[in-house]
């Protein structure tokens, strides 16, 4: 069978069960070779093939409405719904997205990326389906993990006491991107036991039928019986008790499994829960085995070794040197514990979890909680850390602004993946924190221009003992310079001259932007431009006399940051020169527009948005006649 | 007994169970009279005397933590905690907060004011006790209500799997701010049925050893036993699942029961949730019997007739009039729906939901769930109105980004309590909302600057189709102008002059800055200047016709807002005239300076920051010179 040859899920309809199967088949085939390749989600979308089959056989996309959380599970839903033709450019620029996305297909109707939305969607979905009086269905899809996002708990709250109708698909794999950790996994954890018996609740059921047969040992072991029957009534209660129909376990690889329980959840009224147990992985043996989510998303591959290709790395990884960094402080300051989101993996922080087993607290997909439980701590005395994406933070907002910097807790923000993140594009990139966490009172924002500046930024962080303090760094690698033995603080608010110049300021962070206005640098030199490159590494505060010498001296200035502009740090720039009162100083910003930005690399990126170098030149060059009419 | 003369809770330490009683009743006698006269949360107070009191009878504050959540019930805390005497400047500037505070006592050892953060601050505590060695209690005491915000439910999930040493007091007060919604409120009030039977558990668990006394009944009706032992296991099981030891559920208004399962609760290992049955208003027949919420915060009230003095307003307030043009909106308009995260009271949707039962969702406090499912009605076509107070959309800041901005979503954000509040004080200001939002792409900010033009501001977002819309209006009243008949649009990014000047610009927006900015205008033409006064009514997108007009003239400029300085619009018209490259406009910024600020009246707080008239003419006077230089 050619997939390309699907371009509709009514292709399928008429499979039968047999032909169903080897489309599974097929799939898996077609997503093993094709990211060996591009690499991607693999693990993930190799887990939910026939879920989504049986789904697209059932029922009738884009009326009835799947929404796919987190949404880097879609894949065998993008391939059944004609797109599997695109799938040699998946995650890279203009290329088919690594997520849900409305303008590739009308069957995309709601777009994913962070983690728990689905079930608020489809509540609000659902709800305007009633107001409108239609009868679509809405089926959210729902891993464990995201399962613990608060906002899902809200929903699953909010969508049991209103009965609306919806079928919720918990797509239980056990591990969420790195293992789970909660107790309502423990939860779903019996309830995977459970599993082994088939319909484990009728079963159960019918045993209590015929109660009067136990006899004597209920009443000797009460006990026993209470457990027992916990356990039949576990076997779903506590979605039950939220008010939905519990449907499952199911068995999530077995197309007949699926098809029965799924047709059942269609015909039920109110809220249904089908859980559905799945493997992460599913028929590419290294993918199965794999316990951490090391196969969660991937690079390229080699198929019949399993081996992943990985491209030589030049300089260590941020998140690798602030992991270390952080393993070698708290090996003598006992006041260090760091919390993730999540993130043990992502942020590579296996490494201080094996050191300080009990000092690092992985919670699971849980901003906020995370967020709020560093200010619990340092209200102890401790220097918690939170190390979490720049984009995961936006859910924490509220929880920095109201309970760290109202406080003023001394909370080290580790802040991974800050600037932009690349292939997993829109929903990902980390360009919005300069602009939400500098309007914050008592908030320290700093940035690394290379690994080596960064083990002292943490160093420095985690002897800062005046309030939150934040360091922000890319994902990826540094530049390969080498990393001094001793850490040291640097001064905070302290801004560094990289090169000395007297036409024109540079001011930059970063160790793209700093990279890119270094060549800058060198080709405005050849024009006779002398540009002074300053490392603003610094968001908040800002160096002050550094910026009064250089209004002072009449140089017109360039700011430069790989995030948002509105609001960002050129802003803060032009602030600092109306409050003091230099309204003649020249400041030009570049950053990032007002507007989303899709995936792709990086630098495809940065060229888009106009951040290379030739584009600094540029303005460096436009801004210049003005500074000599003052001059 | 004088309340007066507690010091410190050691000081009830040695009551009898006869004083304490007495005492609980001074307390409340204490509290309606002091409120009678200040204003303050009344409700909340009544309710949980016996339960503080039992608290510091029984554990060792501040060695060991209570952590109010949300924090207006804390007030019998402050009174044993030796703060009786500050009762007469509750709320009011200077004097007592309405909400814990480090500063006022050691007792206070964490801050609240936005729901749902205590158990993440009290998992962070207990981490850092279990690290530290130390073996205080930590005791973060939560409402039914609180209970329903994502981040306490991610909170409990994780103290569950840690099994962290807990006691959380639930306080089951069956009303949060307004009637509670959502299944988890109803597992609540299956276990407050069950409270009429004391120690409901118990004595099931009895009955069950006695199963074969009944005999036939069972195996004839297993689906009545089912019934039965849910009903039994119900009785905790929500949170016994999530890992904690259920007690409960306890009459909070009976001391010796109080006292008795405080008692077992601290000799328990692991977490452990107290289920307390309280009544809001307990003691205060009008705010016992208050069903909607009338009685939880108040104004000054007569003792004797229960009636609350509300000073006669001489305009509309704005809640009421942007509830009512919703109403008349939706009549024609069947798109229209409202969803508010448990202020259905506060934003006086009472009306919009008696017109249109079907077209308001109070979903509690879930304001992340709230903004996606806004976004998931959009989707379909509907045009959904979120109703949330600008210090609670904090908690949906990357629900607006990640979900509605980047979707481009025509959610319409009602955004109530925009502004300064006064006496809820600094975790209540609406104050940032202007800088988180301004920097996402896609969005529309506007305010009116009286109440007449928010109906038509409203009625404007009503209409816009191109993505994400926000009105932002104070708390408080209009000022009284009469309202036109007629709806209409205000074309989007339009500013408009109010006052014809010539020597100086000042742009604002918001009722209050307004009417300051007209005041200042009379005392400057006094002193010969002739302010242009321009009603910024945009605050996303800009009027830039207008911006670039004022800045061909040369004119200066002074921005003027009600909202954090950092990132906020009077640095979106410094990022204007530098895009625009007009840098020889001289702009100057007034508005909310970066620090928090605390309670107090308005005018108050708008003194102590430099925001009155006085200031802006002074601003003026001290720019003008440079003006009058560069003509």
């Amino acid at each position: 069978m050619d997939l390309n040859s699907i371009k509709n899920p009514q292709d399928i309809k008429n499979y039968t069960k047999e032909e169903l199967i080897d489309l599974a088949s097929e799939i898996r085939t077609f997503l093993i070779e094709k990211l060996s390749v591009t690499g991607g989600h693999l693990g993930p979308n190799l887990g939910v093939v026939e879920l989504t089959i049986a789904l697209h056989k059932l029922f009738d996309s884009p009326k009835d409405k799947f929404i796919w959380d987190v949404g880097h599970q879609a894949y065998v839903h993008k391939i059944l719904t004609g797109r599997a033709d695109q799938f040699d450019t998946l995650r890279q620029y203009k290329g088919l997205c690594g997520f849900p996305k409305m303008i590739e297909s009308e069957h995309d109707v709601w777009e994913t990326g962070h983690s728990s939305t689905s079930l608020s969607a489809a509540m609000g979905m659902a709800a305007a389906r009633d107001l409108m009086g239609t009868d679509d269905k809405v089926i959210p899809i729902i891993g464990d993990g995201a399962l613990t996002g608060g906002m899902a708990l809200e929903a699953l709250n909010h969508i049991g006491h209103e009965q609306t109708d919806m079928i919720v698909i918990l797509n239980d794999n056990e591990m969420s991107i790195a293992p789970n950790v909660g107790a309502l996994h423990s939860v779903l954890g019996r309830l995977r036991t459970a599993g082994k018996y088939k319909k484990a609740k009728e079963e159960l059921e019918g045993l209590l039928m015929k109660i009067p047969a136990f006899g004597g040992k209920i009443a000797a072991t009460a006990e026993k019986l209470k457990d027992t029957l916990k356990y039949m009534l576990v076997s779903g209660i506590f979605f039950e008790e939220l008010g939905f129909t519990y449907l499952g376990p199911v068995n999530g690889h077995d197309m007949d499994d699926l098809i029965e329980t799924l047709s059942y959840a269609k015909k039920t009224k109110g809220p249904v829960i089908v859980h559905v147990l799945t493997k992460k992985g599913k028929g590419f043996k290294s993918a199965e085995n794999d316990e951490i989510g090391t196969w969660h998303g991937v690079g390229p591959y080699k198929i019949e070794s399993g081996e992943q290709v990985k491209p030589k790395a030049a300089a260590p990884g941020y998140s690798k040197t602030v992991s270390d960094t952080l393993i070698k402080i708290a090996k003598t300051n006992e006041k260090i514990a760091v919390i993730t989101p999540a993130m043990t993996v992502g942020s590579k922080l296996e490494g201080f979890g094996k050191e300080f087993p009990k000092r690092l607290f992985d919670v699971g997909i849980a901003e906020q909680h995370a967020t709020t439980m560093a200010g619990g701590m340092a209200t102890q005395g401790m220097k918690p850390v939170l190390s979490i994406y720049s984009t995961f933070l936006q859910r924490g907002y509220d929880q920095v602004v109201h309970d760290i910097c109202r406080q003023n807790l001394n909370v080290f923000f580790a802040i991974d993946r800050a600037g932009l993140v690349g292939a997993d594009g829109e929903t990902h990139q980390g360009v919005f924190d300069v602009a939400f966490l500098r309007h914050i009172p008592n908030m320290v924002v700093m940035m690394p221009k290379d690994e080596n500046e960064c083990q002292h930024m943490v160093y420095t962080a985690s002897q800062y003992n005046e309030g939150p303090i934040a360091v922000r760094y890319p994902r990826g690698n540094g530049i390969g310079i080498p990393m001094d033995d001793q850490l040291k603080e640097i001064p905070i608010g302290s801004w560094e001259v990289i090169e000395e110049g007297t036409d024109i300021a540079i001011l930059t962070f970063s160790q793209n932007m700093i990279q890119m206005a270094l060549k800058a640098h060198e080709k405005l030199k050849q024009v006779g431009i002398s540009a002074n490159i300053v490392n603003a590494r610094f968001i908040k505060p800002l160096d002050e006399a550094m910026l009064t010498d250089i209004a002072k001296a009449k140089m017109p200035i360039i700011t430069l940051e790989e995030a948002a502009l509105q609001g960002g740090f050129g802003s803060s720039v032009l602030e600092f020169m109306q409050e003091n009162g230099f309204y003649d100083t020249v400041v030009d910003r570049m950053g990032i527009p007002d507007r989303f930005i899709e995936h792709g690399s990086v630098n495809q990126l940065l060229e888009e948005i106009g951040l290379t170098s030739n584009d600094l030149v540029e303005r460096a060059e436009k801004l210049l006649p003005k500074k000599r009419q003052r001059a």
